[in-house]
């Protein structure tokens, strides 16, 4: 097979860990005789130092006529802190992700019994969890109106979602869970917001013509608390938009580290692949992150393309290495391996 | 002390949690010579199925005339379900927090020696926790314009935030932590919602008048990851009407059981009392909620009238009814005591 790939390494610790993906993916090519092409471009601080824009238009260009997007984090501390700046390396996330319509952000949390000690949470409590979440990506409060008053002493963000927004990603999330244990949990706040309401509504709706698929709803303060209670209750959550950033980032806690967990995006036309941790800049240029959640992302990508063997042998990849503690100080504290160590090790099981 | 206390059972098991609160109460007037008056009123459920309306006036004129309200749980799975009801017992709530001007709500959070076993999380990581929570009670999108277009297509929520809205709170939270382990930590979405960024930047301002309180700044998907990674290192967490909803109930994981936690909600004039927990429908009846939200509720009612010896005493007594496993089930599964069983414990304790 041929694929174009975009790889979008971005800040903080985005280049070291993409760079990781790159190689897997090069030696998933070589093994499997597919050709994988790749072309960098820039986004996120990275890009608004050189070209004062979080997504310059050649990095949208790029990314329209790629197959797919690899993508790596963005964010820096000297805009979270200055709340009146303009541009912001989020913005070119967020205008990628609507740009390209990727509605459907889909992140999978399982524990992997090598490392269900390392876990805050009991091992007994997350021992077998095995779910994935998917959230809308291109609507709700993160895409609404905003503005701030002329005297700087009000502001607001309007929350939408329309009938069809919610459809879509219900379908893709209704089919996954006919593909697993047949569960969905929707994850709102009906008793409050009318967007929710409209969310249950559409999904209810649209859960009769899955009729072999269990349709449960949970409040998302409720949501909050049962992720961490009982993990294991969970197959397939379809939550909305912001409500989904929260809670996956806390489901991240039951696989024992952030630094391992993938996550896909999709639309009608394209598809980005990135780890769900953030630029982290504390670690850049350490050699301590940890490359397995883009490397896993990278593995969705094959995936995506049907290319499911081969997915199956990073996959593969990644367990062996966590077997083989070959893995970065997030989880081998004692003996740990740097970024690039981990990802040469990967990719010489490929 | 002279105190008339507005009594709102609700709905589910709210009454029955409630009524072991007033006895606690009665029990402490008796013995510290105090004066309590109470007057019980419908809201919630309850309130709609007699009057159409989960607040009436009548409700809403005695909780203005009182000293203080001792509130139950709201919530009614016949509405929850049923996403075109019009009226809902959460309205109820809704309503009497705006009317009364409760714009900071107070959810204290630690984890019992007694206790710590029974979390989910594992005993070393929540050992010692010990935070106050100050959410943002009557703005953002709770409040904000809803709507729903006329075909029923797209729906609407408005989240706005006024710098005097966020101030007014932020101060409570910076003497709460002034009196305390001096730290505080803002949860909110700065790098996307720009009512996010008044939030940051108001509360930037604030804080150069509390110079002894450390200031921090945690994403909420970053927030709700934090939380159960290393929960002891927070002391004072403020946030906003939505992330406090979702990250309090998170919490609670770390006290064993939601049953556990009270809640204050304060004003200019007024000030309410309730546990976080909610109606828990299924139990209402059987004897097994656990009461100890409520009068750990009723014990922050007394400190918030100065009473401080008083409510030590209460709060003595809960820790000597944990002691001896003098608790309902969420907490003593073998051999567990009902809800007026534990009432009865705790008042003759007093
Ligand atoms: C960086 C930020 C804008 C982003 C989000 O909130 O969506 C991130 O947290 C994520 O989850 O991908
Ligand atoms: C019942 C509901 C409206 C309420 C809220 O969301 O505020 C509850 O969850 C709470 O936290 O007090």
């Amino acid at each position: 097979m041929k694929l174009n790939i975009a790889v979008l390494p971005g800040d903080g610790i985005g280049p070291e860990i993409t760079q990781q993906s790159v190689k897997v993916l090069k030696a998933v090519a070589d093994r499997f005789e597919h050709e994988f092409h790749f072309e960098e471009a820039a986004v996120g601080a990275t890009a608004i130092d050189f070209w004062g824009n979080p997504l310059p238009d050649a990095t949208l260009e790029l990314c329209r006529k790629s197959d797919a997007v690899l993508f790596g984090a963005i964010g820096d501390p000297k805009y979270d802190n200055d709340p009146s700046a303009k541009v912001r390396p989020e913005q070119g996330l967020l205008k990628l992700r609507k740009e390209l319509g990727l509605f459907a952000n889909i992140r999978p949390v399982k524990a992997y019994e090598k490392l269900v000690d390392r876990s805050p949470l009991k091992a007994e409590n997350i021992s077998g969890a095995d779910m994935v979440i998917y959230r809308e990506l291109t609507g709700g409060i993160y895409f609404g109106e905003k503005s701030t008053s002329e005297d700087g002493k009000t502001a607001s963000d309007l929350c939408t979602y329309s009938v069809e927004e919610i459809e879509r990603v219900a379908h893709l999330a209704f089919k996954a869970a006919q593909s697993r244990n047949k569960k969905l949990t929707l994850v709102d706040k009906a008793n409050v917001l009318e967007t929710s309401r409209l969310w249950r509504k559409t999904v209810k709706e649209i859960g009769k013509a899955y009729e072999d698929v269990q349709l449960d709803f949970l409040f998302v303060d409720n949501a909050a608390m049962q992720m961490i209670l009982n993990p294991k209750q969970f197959d397939v959550i379809l939550t909305e938009n912001m409500f989904g950033d929260i809670i996956s980032d806390e489901a991240s806690v039951i696989g024992g580290s952030i630094g391992l967990l993938e996550s896909a995006s999709v639309g009608e036309k394209s598809a980005l692949f990135e780890p769900i941790h953030g630029s982290y800049p504390q670690a850049t240029g350490k050699g301590i992150a940890n490359p397995v959640a883009s490397i896993l992302s990278a593995a969705m990508l094959l995936d995506h393309f049907g290319l499911e063997k081969e997915a199956a042998v990073v996959r593969k990849s990644v367990e062996v290495s966590i077997q083989f503690n070959v893995c970065t100080p997030d989880i081998n504290k004692d003996n740990h391996y740097t970024t690039e160590k981990v990802g040469d090790f990967l990719e010489s099981v490929i």
